[in-house]
Parts: structure tokens; C-alpha cells; sequence
């Protein structure tokens, strides 16, 4: 099995992909190791527990390809791990004279006895006319039907080779583009080059390519190129990345960029080192800045491994304890352009495909978005589909006490309304049916419970739907709603036409005054 | 001079804190040493950057007493920086079985030389009926003048006496210790024990406490006992605490729980140390799990001190950059109840004072919040009270070149219609007149474009006031509104009475068409 997941949340998934060279376990930032002059050494990496490194075909080819071809990859760069190559194709279409044949470089990523494969594509990066990036996505699409032509007779290796979505923020190529690879055969796949759009903070922009891509090919390991960015990680993963390469920690440090969980700082703008890496533990920022210029950077591009490495990580420990939506949420605070993207996640529904049924931990409801994740979307519709053949239906306020049926509130409800269906209501989940008060995450969930404002049913138009199906799908002559501070912010805003309507303030011991 | 701030932020300083031993840097992480039986090594704390500890005057007397008096407190605890000592009325309270007499506890805390000291106080802890609360209160404010007349005269080392606030959750009591301490002259307070409270996550009562006392004494120093939650710095910060002392990095650790930026986990629970710090950084979760007992205590201590040390020195370059208001809304997001404290804010004015008037970075507006953090109040009352002679309007949306008077829009409009008053406006802000449309932050500012639904009137209220506002405050007989979707939402929630009133949609050749 090449690609094994063992957990997820959301698009998330912990998993392992197996090459020639072993496993490794995903999701994975696979740092870019430059095959002649490398200037970390490639021991750190193994020391920080990258499993996997990338390096580029093309410049290995200009650069000491017969070597290459009789040494093989992994001793050129002396990594013995799974090695990936990219093409080469930004690199031939950023400084290439002339463009080398598609089986060329194939052949070549063959000889070098690459672990992980990608054949020569041709970055559409952000912002080119529609039809110039359709021709670079067919062109892509021919070279890789050339290349799985080639390797298909020529793989003893077993190498796992990846095909190249092409399309950038043209949505339909990207989906094509996935469809196409998929169906060729390949067994991963790569999202293209969004460099430039992740420079420019187009957060948005690239998860709705995550997206399309995604609602194409769901299930096979998705690699994303050049993503390197602190920010881009956690947003990366919980669409449904599972790899992602990037040169950022040595193109950062040589711009004197210091990377942190938020983003990157010039070092020289810093007035505290809060990281706790063994590279800024001993240090001051002042200190940093004077060390002589081969060793700050040096040190610069490792505390940027630090920080992905925990990044990296975090994003993990927040999959395992389904705390993902959470984690984004609040990844999505450092920056406006992020956010933007986090606010997209309700438009993505196969997040819901990846999250568990069930979950150890109690999910956090805090702000209106918290309404669309995924455990929220998918208990309403269950309660949706609940139909009683009672005609007399009260609704209440979610209790503190959880499930609903175990608090004190129900029991003197239930011996009170006695024929009435009693449900209790949540602003982020909708109308919870007593009965099946239970199922996650009805009975387990930790609301905000002070609001800004009083919200209005504009803010939570999936309670006003929930609410209004629930009302219109068994008959009901008699309805009464104790409504709390939110409750009356929906009933004013909302029609409700029934004979019997009674809408009762809450209070502590309304049950005893109704 | 006993405290000097040389930065803040919201309530948050940078400051220094002098005392016979030396100065320290605020705010600070003072890690709470047991005079006889401390487990992590005193020389730990000064490698990390601790520069003051805390101990306690009690249990000292308790435990070795005379030799205390003989080699004082600093070669008890081998320490030479600023010591703090607690006066154990928590202990004394909690264990003891003769009640010691406030000016003997003082006595010793001088005799040994203390940096940083506390009269015998009472602690309300939380949960206290009033009138047992109140009696408390009178107790400790007994106490602190007695201390007070007894080292008046007997301050030769001029150490810093601090004026232990009580009174918990009934806010009346903490404000009128905090102002009689005050009056006293002590030249710090410290807001007592709320170990309790935090306990079970009450952040939004501790915020309020601290925003009682503060309302009282805004520049003296201000001390919180026992905050050694990873998620109370950055609130108690925020709100103006520059010290706090815990204990919990050894007590977590003896109970197997494990710091991070979000809280804290059992270590068992874990499936990644997402940590770089020198413990973490060469362990998996099992090996640490696997450490002799006592190692592992001391070593699950020591990664909870770097936490500690990290959390602490984020807020510092927070404050910094002036985004301690983005880096507290970030961390509420860890939990609903933090979230609860963060809502909070919009009551506190007093967070203007130490907002700084004008800031190098961009500030983010994100949600609905984010309207009222300090900057966007204060420049709101600068707006409110612009005046115009022109008796004609149009409003126009914020431009994405700033200051709005040097955009492309800007000078269409004024070509156009050039006797009219030219306004822009944005949510967080309100209105803008394009005269002024350069002060901070109208002009430096970045929004998360992408609303989730179309948001209404009620939740900008700042908004539609200062909409209001601005057009009754001059006298309009024109008023053209041009409307992109927010607005529209406004527009249509907001009596508007005008002769002529124009509402036009916004689109991009909008000018042309008016």
C-alpha cells in the first residue's frame, strides 16, 4: 500500500507513504536540498526528524548529471531517506535556453534512482490570461501522458511518481487537470507552484484551488509545491495536503527573515527571540544580529527549520485530538488574508468526509463560523430527519448539564409537558430532540456563552433553517419556545404561524411559571 | 524611580522594576522557589532569564527561621536578584493553627532581607459570601497599615512593599482595598489569589477584577498571585498585571501535565512534543512518558518553565509591535471561557491609556470585536467631532490605497462633486472624512474582505452611531450614499431622513454613473 491514513480531521490526515528508500509519515514538509551547494548541512535535517527531503532534477542534471546517474541521488546529497525530485519545470521556465524533452528529464529522475517522481510540467504560478494558462495545463497534461508512457515499462524501482496540476486560480483547469492525472494512473499528485500567489498572501485564492482539486481526487496523497510560509501550513493541511516542499528556510534567512508562528519578522525588527529553540534559547536578538554573515545565516535558516518542524507538528497533535478547526481558527487571527481564507471552510464540504463521528474532546463553539464545521453541519441534518408523531412541542434553552435528557430542566419539563415533543435549542448546532440529545456533539460542545451584541437570525441563518424545518416537519397545534436572549433575537425576525404560539421569556424558574 | 515603562500597549507595559538587589524587566514570570525543599535547580531559572523569584516569608519562618535571619533569603535560595516573598496568608489560612501577627511576619521579611514584600494578608479566594468577603478585606487592609507604620521607620534597604488586594469577585471590595492600599502609599499592588478562579477557567471574572482594581490605580505596579496558567498571561498583560508568580511548573509536572500555547495536556495524552525547546527536541512522547519518576518531573518542570519563559517574552514583542490587541484575540480562540474574558473588552476604556497613539504596523480588523479595540475608539471621537460647512455629502467605501485622499476614487470625486463633503467609511472606524483620512490607524489599517453573511446593523453598532452621528452634527440638504454590500445592510436598518437622499449601489464604474 503506498498510502495509509491513520487518523484525520477535516481534510487532514495522519498517514504514511511508502517509496523504495522506507516510509515516512505525513503531513510532511519536505525540505528543498540543493544537490551541489547545500549550505545547511543535511544531517540537521535528520537530526530534526524530516523524514524526507526534495531536490531538483533539472539543476542535478546541469550540474553533475553524469555523476548523478552513477552515484544515484541519495548519495549526492548523502540522504539515504526517501528522496523526491521535482522536475524542474519552474527552473526551465524561469532561466532555461532550451526546454529539455519531457522523457528526458523522466529518464533521468529514473537513473538517479529518485524514491518520489514529478514529471516536467509548466508552472502556470498567478495571474496569467485564461488561455495562456490552459495551454501550459495541456502541455502539462501531454508531458505527463508521455512520462507514465515511458515509466510504465521502466519502474522495477517502484518509484512513486506524481502528476502536476496545472491551472492556478482557474478553477476548472485545476480540476481538469486533477481528473485527468488521476484517471492516467498516477498515485499522488501535486498542486502547482502557488509561489506568487503565497507571497502576495492570497490565502483565499489557493485554498479554493486546494478545494477544486480536492472535489476532484480525494483519497490519494496531494502534495503542494513551494509552500514554506509558517501561515500556509496549518491552512495546507486541513484542506487535504499531505506534503508540502520548500527552500523558505535558507531564502528567508538569506533575506534576514525570522520565522515564528505568525508569519516572518526581519530579525533586525525584533526586540524579544520567543522561541525556545536550542539555535535562540542562548541568544538575544542583538547578539543574532551581530554574529559574523556566513553563521547568522546559518543559524537563521535552522531556527526557520525549528519553527516548521513545530508547525508541522502542531498541525499533527491538533489532528489526533480533532482539534483542527480549532487550530486554523485561531491560525487565521494572524492575518486578515488568512482569515478570509478559514471563512471559505463553510463553502468546502468534504471537510466533513475527513472528521470523525466522534471525538474524545469537546468541540469549541465560539464565534458565527463556528456554526458550518463540519460535526455541527452533519448533526443537524440527523436532526433534521427526526419526525414525531406529538402535537404539542416546547423548546428550551441548552442546558449546562449535558446530554439534555439527564439535566434537571428536562426531568421537570418531561413530568410537566408530558405529551409534548421536548427538544432543547444550541445557536451553533440548531433543534436538538431530547431523545437523541446524546449524539455528538449535542452532549459535547463548550460555548461562549457572553455575545458581543444580541446576534440576529442574519448570523446564524443554519439555526433559522434547522429551526423552521424542525416546526414544519411533523404538525404541531401546539408550540411553546422559552426563549433566551438569542431565542428572542430569532423568533422577531423569523415567521412562525401556528394556531397555539406561546414565546416565554426565559428566567431561572420559568418551568415553574409556564 | 521605582517603575519606569518604556513601552505599552493596551494596559500591557514594558517596563523596569527596581529594587535593592538590581532591576528586572516587566512584564514578568516570577517562578515561585521553596525555601528548603526547591526540586528544579535555582541556576535553571537564571540560564532562562528569570530575573526576580518569588518565595515564601511563611514557610521560611517556619522551616529554617533563625538561619534566614542570619544569611537572609538570597544565600537561603542561593539566589543574588530581586526576591519577592508572599507573606503566606494563603498558607496560613490553608494550614495554619495560630494565626502569626501581620507586624512579625513583616519583621522577618525585613530581617531576611527581602527585595519585594507582602504584609499578612487574607485571601478571599472565590466563592466567598459578601459579607464574609468584606470582613476578609478589612482584615488585610488592618494588616497593611500596621505593616506600613512598623516599616516606615525600619526601611533602611528600601525594599518594595506591595499592597495585597482582596476581595474576589465582588468587584466594590477589590476597587476600595486597591484604593486605600493606594492612599496608604504603598508603591505596588498585588490582586490576590486567584488560584481558585482559575482553576475553572473563570477568566472573564478575573479580567473583571483586574479591571476594578486598575479603574482605581492605573500606573502604580500591579502584581496577580498565583497566574501561572499558560492562557492568563497574555489576558493578565493585557489588563495591566506587570509581575505574576506560580508555582505550576512543578506542580503541573507532578501531575503529569504538560504546557503548551493553548493550555495544558496530560502528557500521556499527547501524540507529538510539538516543543523546541532543549527538553522536547530530542524526545518522543513515549521516551518521555518512560523517564525515571523523578526525572521525568524535573524535566516535564523544566519544558513548562520554557513555555512559561516563551509565552512571556510573545507578549513582550507583542507589545512591542503594538498587536497585543491581535495577539490576545488570537490566544482566546484556545478556549470559550478565554473568549468570554477577550469579549470583555470593549467595557474596559481604560485600554486606551496605554494604546499608543500611533503605531509602525498596520493594525487588523478581523471581526466584529475588532471595532472596538482603542485605536478604533479614539479615533472615532476625533471623527465625531469634525465639523463641515459644506451642505452636501457622498459617502463612499474605504479605498484599498490609502490615505483615502491620494486614491484614484478619491480624486474622481473630488473633481466631480466638489462641493461636497467626501467621506469614506469602514466598519471598524465609521465615517472618514477625506481631509483627515490620514490619521492612524484610517489609513493603516488591513480588513478581512469576505464576510461570512451580510452583517447587520447590529453588529457594528459603533458604526451606525457614528453614521448617525455625523450626518446630524452639520447640516446636509444632499446626501448621496454610495453603498457596497455593508452598507446596503446599514442603509437599511437606519432611519435616514433626508430631502435628498440617494442610496447607489457600489460598482466599480460607479463614479461615472452618478
Amino acid at each position: 500500500l503506498l498510502f495509509e491514513v491513520r487518523y484525520s480531521d477535516l481534510a487532514g490526515r495522519i498517514g504514511k507513504i511508502t517509496t523504495p528508500s522506507g516510509t515516512f509519515e505525513t503531513p510532511a514538509f519536505i525540505p528543498v536540498i540543493h544537490p551541489v551547494s547545500q549550505s545547511v548541512d543535511i544531517n540537521f535535517f535528520k537530526k530534526l526528524g524530516f523524514e524526507a527531503v526534495i531536490t531538483n532534477a533539472y539543476i542535478t542534471l546541469k550540474q553533475c548529471g553524469d555523476l548523478a546517474r552513477e552515484k544515484g541521488i541519495h548519495k549526492i546529497i548523502n540522504f539515504d531517506g526517501p528522496i523526491m525530485t521535482d522536475s524542474g519545470g519552474y527552473q526551465v521556465l524561469e532561466y532555461g535556453s532550451i526546454e529539455p524533452e519531457p522523457s528526458y528529464i523522466a529518464q533521468f529522475e529514473n537513473d538517479i534512482k529518485s524514491d518520489i517522481c514529478v514529471p516536467l510540467d509548466k508552472p502556470t504560478g498567478y495571474g496569467l490570461r485564461y488561455d495562456v494558462a490552459e495551454r501550459y495545463v495541456n502541455e502539462t497534461i501531454k508531458n505527463s501522458q508521455e512520462t507514465l508512457n515511458l515509466i510504465k515499462s521502466n519502474n522495477d524501482r517502484n518509484s512513486v511518481w506524481v502528476g502536476p496540476v496545472q491551472g492556478a486560480e482557474h478553477l476548472d483547469l485545476v480540476k481538469r487537470s486533477a481528473g485527468q492525472l488521476d484517471e492516467m494512473g498516477y498515485d499522488m499528485l501535486a498542486l502547482g507552484s502557488p509561489v506568487q500567489l503565497l507571497e502576495s498572501y492570497e490565502f483565499a485564492i489557493l485554498a479554493d484551488m486546494i478545494a477544486a482539486l480536492k472535489s476532484k481526487v480525494m483519497s490519494k496523497p496531494l502534495h503542494l509545491f513551494g509552500a514554506g510560509h509558517p501561515l500556509t501550513i496549518p491552512l495546507a493541511v486541513a484542506l487535504g495536503c499531505d506534503t508540502f516542499d520548500s527552500a523558505s528556510y535558507i531564502l528567508y534567512a538569506r533575506d534576514n527573515r525570522y520565522m515564528h508562528a505568525n508569519g516572518t519578522s526581519r530579525l533586525d525588527k525584533l526586540s524579544y527571540l520567543a522561541c525556545q529553540c536550542p539555535i535562540c534559547i542562548n541568544m538575544t536578538v542583538k547578539e543574532f544580529i551581530q554574529l559574523e554573515y556566513k553563521e547568522r545565516i546559518d543559524k537563521l535558516a535552522k531556527h526557520n527549520l525549528y519553527v516548521l518542524r513545530g508547525e508541522v507538528l502542531s498541525v499533527k497533535q491538533a489532528i489526533m485530538e480533532g482539534r483542527l478547526w480549532e487550530y486554523v481558527g485561531q491560525k487565521a487571527r494572524a492575518h486578515p488574508k488568512l482569515m478570509e481564507a478559514f471563512k471559505l471552510f463553510l463553502n468546502y464540504k468534504y471537510l466533513e468526509d475527513g472528521t470523525p463521528v466522534f471525538k474524545k474532546k469537546a468541540i469549541f463553539f465560539m464565534e458565527t463560523i463556528d456554526q458550518y464545521r463540519p460535526e455541527a453541519s452533519r448533526i443537524r441534518k440527523i436532526f433534521d430527519s427526526f419526525r414525531t408523531n406529538k402535537k404539542k412541542i416546547i423548546l428550551f434553552p441548552d442546558t449546562q448539564v449535558s446530554p439534555f435528557y439527564s439535566s434537571h430542566e428536562y426531568h421537570k419539563l418531561s413530568s410537566k409537558f408530558s405529551d409534548y415533543q421536548i427538544c432543547a435549542y444550541n445557536p451553533f448546532i440548531g433543534i436538538i430532540p431530547a431523545e437523541i440529545s446524546d449524539i455528538y456533539p449535542a452532549a459535547h460542545n463548550l460555548i461562549s456563552k457572553r455575545k458581543l451584541n444580541v446576534n440576529s437570525a442574519k448570523d446564524y441563518p443554519t439555526f433559522v433553517s434547522s429551526f423552521e424545518k424542525f416546526l414544519s416537519h411533523s404538525y404541531f397545534d401546539d408550540v411553546i419556545v422559552v426563549a433566551d436572549e438569542f431565542m428572542q433575537g430569532i423568533v422577531h425576525q423569523t415567521n412562525l404561524e401556528f394556531k397555539n404560539l406561546r414565546i416565554i421569556e426565559y428566567s431561572d424558574d420559568v418551568i415553574e411559571q409556564i
